[in-house]
C-alpha cells in the first residue's frame, strides 16, 4: 500500500515527488543525476512514442539512428552549439578497463587505453548528423531529407529532478535538410503544430506556441519555437521545441547541394525534439492529491475491472461475466486489465488503481450481477455510479472520449484563469510574486532587459506568442517602446 | 542507380557490405566501431521490435529503462561478468568541456571536471539492474520480476562489420529475477523459444537451439542457451542468447527475498538478448546477387506498384485505378507504396525495389488496364506473371504467406544439406576446411579439446543441440568417451 500522498496545496514540489515514486513512475539510481523510468512510466512513454511516432510518420518523417558518441573534432564544428553544450558534456577518453594490481578484485581505467580524440557522450546530434548528411546531400534531387531519431541523450546537470530535469534522457530529435530557408521554416512550422496537437489532443495540455527570445534560442538555431504548458502551480514548462538552424550547420559541415541551375548552395536546416519531460508535464498539469490522472489516449490501461466476492465460487461466477465485458471492450480497441489476484482486497486495489490514474474503474459483485449492473467510478471526477452491464462497452467508449475532452478542457480553464496582463512594473512584480501564472507584458526585446527581468523577478520570457496580434505599448520595466506583449513566467 | 553488387561466389564478404551499402541498410560513422542505421535498415529494425515486443508482452513481460552508464564499483561487483567486459569498456571520466585557450576556436576537456569515480558506458545491463533491484524486491510477492529493456550498448570492438560486430549497437535486453532456480530455468527456456519462434516465424531463418560450453557461456551466466543459424556461407550466427544467471547478480549485489515462510533466500536471475545484429543475419540468410530479399513479414514495404506510362494523362487514368488497389490491400494490412514519381523510369525503379527486397512488385501500363491485368513479379524467384486485377488483394494476400513459407523452406534445404557428420579427425578437418556448413561431432567435453579444435581448424562449438538425443562415441579429437555430439562451425 502506498504512503501519504503529501497535498499539492501544502508543499508542491513534494507532491510530485510523491506522485512519481508512489505510482511506480521513476526513480533516482545510482548514477547521479540518472534516473530508471519503471514499468508504468515506460508505459506511458510507449503511448507517447507511438503516437508521435505516427504523427511523424503520417508527415513524411522517416526513423535512422545515428552514433552515440560524437568526436571532440566535429562536436565543436559548429561554435554556439558547441559553447552552449561544453559545459554540460560527459566525455569518454579510455576504452578499457583493466586488473587493479593494487586491490584484488577492482578494475582500474587501463591508462594504455587513452583515445587520440575524445568523444563526446550526444547531448543532442546536430553535429554527428550534419557531418553524416555531407555524404548523402549532393543535389536538390536528394531533398528534403526528412529523418527522426529515438534515443538517449546525456547533459550533465548539477540539479536534477526526476523526468524534468535529468543528466540521462529519452527523446526524439528530428533533422531535416532542405533546399531552401522558407521550406525549411515552414518545416519548422509544421513540427511545431504536430508537438501543439500532440499536446492538445493526446495529452490533453493546452499550450501556447511562440517563438523563443534571442537569449533563450536552441545553441546553434536562428530561430527557436516552442510549446509552453502551465502547471497546476502556475509555473511554464517547455513541452517541446523547434528550431530553424538556417545554414548553421551546412556552413559548419560544408554540406552543399546543386541547385536546379547546377550552381551549389548551403542546405536549409531544422531540428525539433519532445523528450521524456513530457511525462513531468503530464503528471504536473493533471494529477491530484490521489494520485495521477491520465487522459484516456495516453493511459496504458484505460478500465480496470475489480470483482468483489467472498469466496472461489463467488469469482467463478463473477469472472465468467467479466470475461465478457473485457471481450467487448477488446473489441472496441480498449486496454482493459481483469485484476483478480486474491491476495489483495478490493479497497486496497482500488486505491493502487486511483495512484495510477486509470480512468475508469469498474467494480463488480454477485449482487451486481443479480441487478445486471456494475459500479463504474470515473478517476478525474472521482464519481461513482451504477451502470446497466448491458451495452457497458458502448458507454465506456463514449465516456472515455468525454473524460479526454473534460481533462483537456478543465486544464485549459485552469490556464486562461491564470494568465494576467501587466500594465506596469508594480504590476507585473505583484503578480510574478503573488499570482501563480502567466504573464502578458510589453517588453523592449532587448536582452539586458530580459536578464534583468529574471533577475528582479525570477520570470523568464517563455516566447513572443504567435498568436499575439501586434499592440504597439511600452516595456514594463524600460518604459521603451513595444510592438507586443510577451509572455513571463516562472519555469520549470 | 546502384552498382553493381559483388556476386556472393566470387567474394561472400564484399557481397555482403555491397548489399548492406547499396540497399541504404547501414554505412560506418566517423565514430571509430559506431554505425549509422539508415533509413531502411531501421525501418527492417521496426518490424523486428514491434514484433518481438509483442511477443515479450505476451509472456507478460514489461518494458523500462535503466541508467546508461555504470558507476565502475558496480560494474565489477559481479566479478565474471566484470572481468569478460572490462577489455571492451569505454569509460566516461570528465563531464566538461571547456575552452582550449591555446587553440582558438576549440575545446578541451575540462580538468577541473574529472568524475570521482569513472562512469563505464554500459556493455550489458546486470550490473545496474541487479543494484536497482535489490530495493524491488522483498518478498516472495514481489516475484517474478519480468522486466525488458529497449536500448544502446557499447562494446568497443577493433575489427568491425556493419550489424555483426560494432562497437555500439541497439539491442533489447530481458532481466527477470524468480524465487527458485526452477523458474529462472523456465524463464530461460521459455525466452529462447520466443527467439527460435521469432527468427523462424517472422525472419525465416531456420535455427538450432542449443546451449553454450562452459567456454562459450555469458560472462557471469551459469548457463547459456543459443539458437545458431547458417549463412549462406554455411557459417554460423549466434541469433540471440537466454541466461540462466542462476543467483551471481544476487549475491553480488545482496538481493535476498523473505520466502513463504519468512526466510531470506538469494534471488534467482535470468537475462537474454537480441540485437541489430539480427539484420545482419537477416540479409546473410536470404539476399541473392540482385540485392535484399526480405520475407514478406518483415520488409518495411511488401508490395510496390509502379506505372508504366507515355504522358501524365496515361499516367492519371493508372493512377485512379492503382488507388483502389493500394485502398483494397490496405484494407487487408499489407503495406503498399505507389511509386508514382515522374523524375525516374520504370526500369530504374524496378531495379531499385529489386536491390531494397520488396516481396511483390506490380507494373501497371495502359495496355494491362485495357486487359484488366497488372504484371506481378514475386522477388524471391524472380519470377513474372500477368494476373488479373480483380481479386488481386486476395491473391497478393496469399502469394505473401506463400513467400514466408517459401523462404524459409529455402534456407531450410540450405542448411540441410550443409550439415555433416564427422567420425574420426581425418573427416572433420576435411569437412571444416573444404564443405561450408555445420558439423556434428563427438566432443570429450573440455575447454582445452575445445580450444585446440579452434586453433588448428578455426571451427568452434557453436552449442550442445537441445534436440539431439544421447549418442555414445568418442571425442574426434583426443579419442576419449562422449555422450553425445556437439554442433561445430566457423562463426560470425
Amino acid at each position: 500500500m502506498a504512503d501519504k500522498i503529501t497535498p499539492k496545496e501544502e508543499d508542491y514540489s513534494e507532491w510530485y515527488n510523491d506522485i512519481v515514486k508512489q505510482a511506480g513512475m521513476a526513480e533516482h539510481s545510482a548514477v547521479k543525476g540518472c534516473m530508471v523510468i519503471k514499468p508504468h512510466g515506460y508505459a506511458i512513454w510507449e503511448k507517447m512514442q507511438a503516437e508521435l511516432d505516427r504523427m511523424f510518420k503520417e508527415t513524411g518523417h522517416v526513423n535512422a539512428y545515428f552514433p552515440l558518441f560524437v568526436p571532440k573534432s566535429l562536436f565543436e564544428a559548429e561554435e554556439k552549439n558547441a559553447e552552449g553544450f561544453a559545459k554540460e558534456c560527459a566525455v569518454v577518453t579510455h576504452y578499457r578497463l583493466k586488473a587493479d594490481e593494487a586491490h584484488k578484485g577492482k578494475l582500474m581505467v587501463d591508462p594504455d587505453a587513452k583515445l587520440e580524440e575524445e568523444l563526446v557522450v550526444r547531448p543532442t546530434s546536430e553535429a554527428i548528423i550534419w557531418n553524416t548528411y555531407k555524404n548523402w546531400i549532393q543535389s536538390y534531387r536528394d531533398l528534403p531529407l526528412l529523418i527522426n531519431q529515438w534515443a538517449n541523450v546525456v547533459r550533465w546537470e548539477m540539479r536534477t529532478r526526476l523526468f524534468l530535469r535529468t543528466a540521462e534522457f529519452l527523446w526524439q530529435e528530428g533533422h531535416t535538410a532542405h533546399a531552401s530557408a522558407q521550406e525549411a521554416l515552414e518545416e519548422t512550422r509544421k513540427m511545431l503544430d504536430v508537438y501543439a496537437d500532440f499536446a492538445e489532443r493526446f495529452l490533453a495540455i493546452p499550450v501556447i506556441k511562440g517563438v523563443k527570445t534571442a537569449h533563450e534560442r536552441f545553441a546553434g538555431a536562428e530561430e527557436t519555437y516552442c510549446i509552453e504548458a502551465m502547471m497546476q502551480d502556475g509555473k511554464a514548462l517547455q513541452a517541446g521545441t523547434s528550431h530553424f538552424l538556417g545554414q548553421n550547420f551546412a556552413k559548419a559541415f560544408n554540406v552543399t547541394f546543386a541547385n536546379k541551375e547546377g550552381k551549389q548552395e548551403h542546405v536549409w536546416a531544422t531540428s525539433w525534439g519532445v523528450s521524456t519531460r513530457l511525462i513531468g508535464a503530464l503528471i504536473m498539469a493533471h494529477s491530484d492529491n490521489k494520485g495521477l490522472v491520465l487522459p484516456p489516449k495516453v493511459a496504458p490501461i484505460q478500465v480496470v475491472i475489480v470483482p468483489v466476492y467472498r469466496d472461489l465460487g463467488q469469482l467463478e461466477t463473477i469472472t465468467i461475466r467479466v470475461k465478457e465485458i473485457v471481450g467487448a471492450l477488446k473489441a472496441r480497441g480498449i486496454a482493459v486489465k481483469y485484476d483478480d489476484r486474491d491476495n489483495q482486497r478490493p479497497g486496497w486495489k482500488f486505491a493502487e488503481y486511483e495512484l495510477q490514474g486509470v480512468p475508469i474503474r469498474l467494480a463488480i459483485g454477485l449482487r451486481d450481477l443479480e441487478n445486471g449492473t456494475a459500479e463504474l467510478a470515473r478517476r478525474d471526477e472521482q464519481t461513482k455510479e451504477n451502470v446497466p452491464i448491458e451495452g457497458i462497452d458502448i458507454r465506456i467508449e463514449r465516456l472515455l472520449g468525454e473524460m479526454q475532452e473534460a481533462i483537456y478542457q478543465k486544464a485549459l480553464s485552469f490556464r486562461e484563469s491564470h494568465i494576467y496582463h501587466a500594465h506596469n512594473w508594480n504590476e507585473f512584480e505583484d503578480m510574478i510574486a503573488n499570482r501563480p501564472g502567466f504573464v502578458y507584458a510589453h517588453w523592449d526585446g532587448t536582452t539586458a532587459t530580459e536578464l534583468e527581468i529574471k533577475e528582479k523577478t525570477k520570470a523568464t520570457i517563455r516566447c513572443i506568442p504567435l498568436d499575439g496580434a501586434d499592440e504597439p505599448g511600452t516595456c514594463v520595466l524600460t518604459g521603451k517602446p513595444s510592438t507586443r506583449k510577451v509572455l513571463f513566467a516562472k519555469a520549470y
